[in-house]
Order: structure tokens, then sequence, then C-alpha cells
């Protein structure tokens, strides 16, 4: 059989981001098993940066063993019960997903909808949750990965706390890379991702809940439809007080690389985390400007982490383009998703991938290209 | 922060089982994106290797991007809609999840229970198919990892066939360490694991489904009530076709590890694989039986791959014994699990781990402890 070597790419597209050697040497250390006391140790450290990355004291924060797509379906499964009300801003292609995730636990969706390129409204979301007073949660998506739009998180959760509403908070491209404070916006139920701003590989979902979050699951009256997103069962594993309780096999090496990453987080500071993506931001934008491309989103919305160009007029091919920077460059960048598709490109800065030298490389190849 | 360094331990517990190098080292290359060219040919080969691990040319064969508690998850939700009722042969944990599944789907389980330490019934389940000619689907564990038992799958399947019954088979441990033949026996939802006798670190869930299992899916009434799971959704991600649907984001580093763990499979060959669980269990058992110490199960149902042993009626303090093997001997082995808490012990030879160097550190461990 022949081994397989993957080619040495920078990252720049939506995700995942390039991984730090620390993270990758970190995963090739030795297995354990997942109930050695060793790796309970590391859970519990895992545990507490997850709750200095989230800004949270929440006990229920911890790693699902699968990806943010996971993390989503788990909020959603855990908060809802059939015939429930939710409230779904929808403004790209993982708002569209929440519904989705509403739908199939036999709940009703209230669509808000924005177009994409722009941040969910607050008045929208308001005037929804006035006219739906029974509504259980409110839901957005934070850092919109399909658009590169950041929408006011601080803002909608009081809002949705004003209505004794609770919140369901996509962060799976915002964790790492954009001001996030989970106790201080009142969020109850976060996901993320660990290929993004935390430069990890993909395959594990940070997910915080609240106390509030806790009681409407102790609450329910229906089991969660799914068994291995059931929180009532996989904190029992995540929990250490009066011994662990087996759940599933956790992936004991992506922890390791998922420890590393939040060390190295910890170890900059979330707050340099979030100027320095803004930095690399200000550079690329600079060039891209220079060229003649413009931005979808507007200044005040644009994530620093996700930078989507539209694509020039002249371009009749854009994917061709996106080839030519693979294979001449290395350098991948995201294509548009959904009503953007061939529309946009989607030029990431996520975790370590926001340094000078991607920057300088991703101008340099475009100039190149497009010239 | 600190840096996390785990211990160096030999795994001859329940799974994970030993990781070599070459796992390892494969895992800690360098990250590229999921919808990379590279990676795409990476899914291919791992599909098509996947195909012979579990002998099968069955086109939806591919890894879950989450452990085995999903892919038996997948398999249920999937196949079941409410109202469907379900065999469900239990004789261990995992029968009993199998239990849990159903019921989340609204579906109806009939039980066929046969003592922990048991395979499962054919007799009794020819009845059940009898009694029940509107069951939809016959589902059991072919090696169960609570108890060490193997089933006779090939049977099981067969008369599953003859009363128009689709099947559902858990290959968790089974996959690489027992002769199983999907196509052979016609099994037509499979799910396993990457950590017990592929030897990966967890966190992959190998699956494959058959036309009829896919026919079934397409006939459904009902979304999949899982959006992670739905496997009309990640055929689309795996099937080159036509191109691929982005679905959600595939872990990268662990594909790589799954790819070289089944490079030395396919290098080994199935059936010297399979026998050398078998000579390894041999050697392993003559030392454990002259100690003294005494199988649960019955010589022609045993699990080469997991010996499960009663602990001897002189020791009171089982858990301090395994303390000991951990921090003396940096050996792991198993717990007994629900209602064999206590009374037994779990020893793997999985994978990698099924080497002679293992069998005879274990038997030197436990004459050490045990005296």
């Amino acid at each position: 059989m022949t081994k397989f070597t993957p080619p040495k790419r920078t990252l720049m597209g939506p995700g995942p981001s390039d991984v730090p050697q620390r993270i990758l040497d970190a995963m090739a250390q030795p297995t354990i098993g997942h109930l050695d006391p060793a790796f309970q140790t590391l859970m519990e450290d895992i545990k507490g940066l997850l709750k200095y990355a989230f800004q949270t004291e929440n006990a229920l924060t911890f790693p699902l063993s699968a990806p943010g797509s996971a993390g989503m379906e788990c909020a959603f499964v855990n908060l809802l019960e059939p015939g429930d009300k939710a409230i779904i801003c929808r403004n790209g292609v993982f708002g569209g997903r929440m519904i989705e995730n509403v739908e199939r636990c036999g709940a009703i969706a209230v669509v808000v909808e924005n177009d994409w390129g722009e941040p969910v409204d607050p008045e929208m979301v308001e005037d929804a949750l006035k006219d739906h007073p029974d509504a259980k949660i409110l839901a957005f998506v934070h850092a919109e990965t399909s658009t590169g739009v950041l929408s006011d998180a601080e803002t909608l959760c009081r809002l949705a706390r004003e209505h004794d509403c609770l919140t369901i908070v996509d962060a799976v491209t915002s964790l790492g890379g954009n001001p996030l404070c989970v106790d201080d916006w009142g969020i109850d139920a976060i996901y993320s991702g660990s290929q993004k701003c935390l430069s990890c590989p993909p395959g594990l979902s940070p997910v915080s809940f609240s106390e509030h979050a806790l009681e409407a699951i102790r609450n329910r009256s229906h089991k969660v439809q799914s068994w291995f997103l059931d929180l009532s069962l996989v904190m029992d594993y995540w929990d250490g007080e009066g011994g662990r309780t087996y759940h599933h096999t956790a992936p004991v090496n992506a922890m390791y690389g998922l420890h590393e990453s939040l060390c190295i987080l910890k170890e900059e500071g979330l707050e340099n985390a979030w100027a320095r993506h803004t930095a690399m931001h200000e550079k690329l934008r600079d060039g891209l400007e220079d060229m003649g491309l413009e931005y979808l989103v507007a200044p005040e919305y644009r994530l620093p982490q996700l930078n989507t160009v539209k694509i020039p007029v002249h371009v009749t091919d854009e994917a061709a383009l996106r080839k030519r920077l693979l294979e001449e460059f290395n350098l991948e960048i995201g294509a548009g998703l959904g009503a953007l598709a061939g529309k946009v490109w989607r030029i990431g800065l996520m975790g370590y991938s926001a340094k000078q030298e991607n920057v300088d490389l991703c101008l340099n190849a475009l100039r190149r290209i497009l010239n």
C-alpha cells in the first residue's frame, strides 16, 4: 500500500487553519487509555483552559468528541423538545443549518432573515421576541463563516434575557479570534470548532452550557433524541466529582492537540490573540484593496479572521484561479458557499494562519494570478 | 501553562490498544484542507481499504467523523423511523445501548436476552423473528466488549434474511480481529471503531451500508432525526461522483492515522491478522490458566482479542491491583463493566497489542501482583 504524504499547504481558507508544529507534535505522543488517571488530569486541564478561552465559569465546559456540526446539534437536541419554539437568525449557511436542527427536533423555527453579508439585525430580533413570547430559544451565529460577518452577540443575548429566552450561540469561527465573553454576555449554550482560530486539526467541538441551560435540560419531559450527544450522560463522563462514568471513548490524541493549542492561546493571552487577528486583517485588507478587490461586508461588521472579497468581474473561471493558487503557491483560500458560490472568495486569517508571512504570501500570489 | 506529557503505557484493556509509531507519525503530518484534492484522494484510498477490511463491495463504506458510539447511532437513526420495530439482542452493555438508540428513534425494541458471558442464541432469535414478522431490523453485537463473547454473525444474518429483516451489526471490537465478511454474510449496516483491532487512536467509526439498507433510507417518510449523522447528506460528502458536497469538516489528521492503520492491515493480510490474534490469545490463555485464573466465557465463544477472566476470590480490592499494574508496570488492563464490575478483568490483545512481548509483560506482572 502507498503511504500518504500530504502536500505542505498554507491554509488561508475558512478552516482548517495552519496547525503549528507544537500541536502536531503533541498529537503524536503515545496514546493512553481514556480512563487512565493521567488522561483524567488532562481532561481537567482542558476544561480549565476552555473556561478561559470562553471567559466563563460554567461547570459544563468541555470539548465534544466530534466536529462543530455535532456541537451545533448537541445544543439543539438538549435544549429543545418537540413542540418548543426557537427563534433562529439566518444570515448565511449556518443559520440555515440551525433551522434544519430545530425541525429535526420536532420543534418550531421562527426565522429572522437578514441578507447574506449583513449582520443579524437586533431590532428584527426584538420584534420576533415580542411577537413570540412563548419562544424558548434565540439562536444565531456569532461569526458567519459563509459570509465573513460578525453579529453583535452581546446585544442579542441581552434582548433574549429580557424576554426570558435561552440563547444558543455558534462560535465556531469566533472563539479565539473575536472578543467573546460567555458569562458577561449571558450566553446559555455555545459551541465552537477546533480547526478555526484554535488552529488544531478538525474533529473536536468545544462547548459550554450555563446553569440556566442545565436547568432546562434537567426539566425535560422527553429523553434527548441523540444518545451520543445527551448531555445528561456526557456530563457524568466529563465531570470529575465522584469518579467518571464511561460514556464513549474520547479521541485521546486529538485531546493532546487541543490541550496544546489552548496552552498556546493562554500564553499569548486572549486579548493579544484578538488584537493579532485584527492587525493581520488590516494588513491584508490594505493589500487587497490596493489590488482593487472589494469586500462583501461593510467595515464595521467584518470578521478579521475571514475576509470575504468579491471575485473581480473579469475572472471567468474562479475555480481555475484557486486551483493555480493551490498548485503554484501551495496556498488554499476558500470558495463561496451556498448563495455566494462563484461570487466571492473567503480568505482566512485564523489562529496560527494570522501572521505576516501568510499575508505576504497571499497578496503576492493573488497579484501574480490576477494580472 | 504546563505541557502535557503522557506516560508510556502498554494498553491491554478493552481499547484503545497500543498505537504503532507509524500511525502516530502519520497523524503528525501537516494538516491540509478537507476539500483539498489531495485529501479527496486520501478519502478514496480509505474507502477502498475499508472495503477490504470489511470484505465488502458496498459503495457506502467510509469512516464517520466520530467514535463508535456515534457509528451505532448512525445505523439506528438512518434505518429506523418512528413506530418501526427492531429485534435487539442483548448479552452485554452494548446491546443495552442499542435498545436506548431504538427508543430514542421513537421505535419499538423487541429484546432477546442472553446471559452476560453467553453468545446470542440463534434459536431465540429465530423465535423472535417468527413472533414479530413486522420487525424491520435485527441488531446484535458481533464481539461483545463488555463480556468477551463472540456471537455467530453469519447465522444470525442468515436468519434475518430469511425473515426479510435488515441487520445492524456492532463490529466495534471484531473488525480486524475476528473473521468478518460483510458481503458473504449479508450484513446490511455495520459499524466499528478505530481504537480496537485497527490500533488507531479513538475518534473514528468505520461504517458500511448495503444496497438494501440504502433503499430503506431512500424510502424513509421522515427525515433522519440527526443532521450530523444523516447518511443522505454524509453520502454526498464521501461520494466522489460529480464532486463532493460540503457537509462537515472531516478530522483530517485522524484520517491520516486511519489510512496508515489500514495499510498496515492490508500489508499483513486480514487472515494473518485474525490468526495472530488467535495465536496470542492461546499463549495468554495458557499463562493465565497456569496461574489458576478462570475465563468467564466458554472456549468456543471466547474473543481472542478480549480475555475476560474472573477475579480470584482472595482479591478484595481489585481496583488497587489494577492501579499497581498501571503504576509499577505501566500496564493497563480493563475493569468489568455494568453487571460484571468488580467481578472480572478484561485483558485486551487488540491489533498492535496482540504480540508476544505484551503477553509476556502481562503474565509476568499478574504473577507478581497476585502472589
